[in-house]
Order: structure tokens, then C-alpha cells, then sequence
């Protein structure tokens, strides 16, 4: 139900979040998220319009994280490359249901909420300080890179 | 986040629920749930072999409703035509995460598993009986065939 797109973005995401503050070239990012190179590209600036990334030039450049790990959502991700749309009305047009949801959309707009509701709920910094033996987007024991700022085994 | 294909193949099996248990051809199915024809043409055939719907020929023959409205959950109607795909396996192919989720993952499944569960919530009998202004599909106050077998004004 979630798209590559959303999937993708979350990946690319939670890699800079693993590696604020440093910036990461797109080749790099896309080696450890398993993203295609030029799908990558499009991702990215789709988080940087919606301001979660910005890319620096120069030396030691590329994309970075442009907010703090802790106050970024899973929502915030999801939303900036596929919006959650909730459905606010009747999809049919009718006119009955401008107002009022049927049933129906009423019961999908619940499930809705309750996806963006859990996406809400989860930082970036909590997705990476989350002790677990599966570390996001590495095969093997957490690497000293890959922690979030102040926090992990670095 | 649900597709078209998920919101039109719920539009036309609670409207075959209402009308349950008489058939209707696919023309009367397209005008009341405004789904194109065309699509609805294959939805129908992802229905019926889900087992959900099936089609009768001769007079009075067209596409019915295969079982009870109280036995077919939201669920059943969106895994017929779009399965629900949880993550059961790291989407990296990460060796490491094969048994074990990492949190990103995790936290997806899960908004997965609360989307399932809103879905296997509730039967077609419910969305139809529901008491509510907005009457599925339909423009204006409950007719008298729009309702449940047993249920309603009718």
C-alpha cells in the first residue's frame, strides 16, 4: 500500500538522518539505500521542496538533513514526496455526502488516520536510537556512522 | 493511498450488497457507483475470482453478490483486487533483517497491520445498516432498495 516512492524516500531519509551532520554525495546515498540513482535524484528533491533536505556544494558536499533528526516524522517524509490524503469528501460528487462521509469513506478515512496517526507518532531519531539487532539500512552490527547525533555506541 | 482500483471495487460490491440477492448488469453497476465501465469490467473479474461476486446469465442475470453481506468484511473486497502487502521481509534484502525487521520497517508494517484491522473490522451488512444521512452510493434519503436483506426501512 505504501509506494517505491515513499519507500524510497524514507530510506534516503533515514540514511542522512544516520549521518547528520554530515552531507553525503547521491552515489553514496543510493549505494547504501538500494535506491536507483536517478530515482534517487527525483526523491531528493522532492525533500528539499519540502525543506527536510538541502543540498551543499563545495568540498564535503552534497545532501544533508536540514532539520534535527528528533524533529522530523515519518509523516513529514511520507507527506513531503506522497501526501496522506485524507478523504475530506464524498469521492462519488454526491451531493448528500458534501457534508457527511458515508460509511464507507467514513470507515477508509478512519484507516487513514490511523496510518498517519502511527507516522505521527515516530521520529527519524527514534527510528535510528531504537535498540535492535536490525540496524535501518545496514546488514550487520550498528557501524560507528551510523547513530543518531549524541546518541548510540559512537 | 488507496488506489483507484481499491475505492471503485468497494463502490461496486456494497452496491451489490445493497441490492443482494438480485443481480445487476454492469451498465446499472457503472451509473449508481459513477465507476467508467471499462474498469469496472475488470474489477468485476478480480471479484469473481476472489469468489466474492459472480455472474449469472439469462433474464434478470448480470453480476451478484456471491455471499452474505454480514460475511464479507472491507478487507476481503481490497485484498481481492489490490492485496494488502505487509512487510514481511527487510525491502533492502538485508541479510540481517531477513528474520528481524529493523524500526523503520517495523513501524511501517504496523501502520499496515492497523489498516488491516480497520478493514477486517467491519462487514458490508455494517456499512449498509448503518443508521447516518450520507446513505452509501446514493444521493438523497435512503431508497427503499438500498438496504441490507432484512434491514432498513425496506
Amino acid at each position: 500500500m505504501f509506494s517505491q516512492t515513499v519507500e524510497y524516500a524514507l530510506r534516503a531519509v533515514v540514511y542522512l538522518a544516520a549521518e547528520a551532520p554530515a552531507a553525503r554525495t547521491t552515489a553514496q546515498m543510493a549505494e547504501t539505500t538500494k535506491v536507483p540513482k536517478d530515482y534517487l535524484a527525483k526523491i531528493v528533491q522532492g525533500l528539499a521542496r519540502a525543506g527536510l533536505v538541502r543540498t551543499q556544494r563545495g568540498v564535503g558536499g552534497g545532501v544533508v538533513l536540514a532539520k534535527d533528526p528528533a524533529a522530523v516524522t515519518i509523516l513529514d517524509v511520507v507527506n513531503a514526496v506522497e501526501p496522506i490524503r485524507r478523504i475530506t469528501a464524498c469521492p462519488l460528487g454526491l451531493k448528500a455526502h458534501g457534508v457527511r462521509l458515508c460509511p464507507l469513506h467514513k470507515r477508509m478515512d478512519n484507516a487513514l488516520a490511523a496510518v498517519e496517526e502511527a507516522f505521527r507518532a515516530t521520529t527519524l531519531a527514534e527510528v535510528l536510537a531504537e535498540p535492535t539487532d536490525s540496524v535501518p539500512l545496514c546488514d550487520g552490527p550498528r557501524p560507528e556512522r551510523l547513530t543518531v547525533r549524541g546518541k548510540g555506541a559512537g
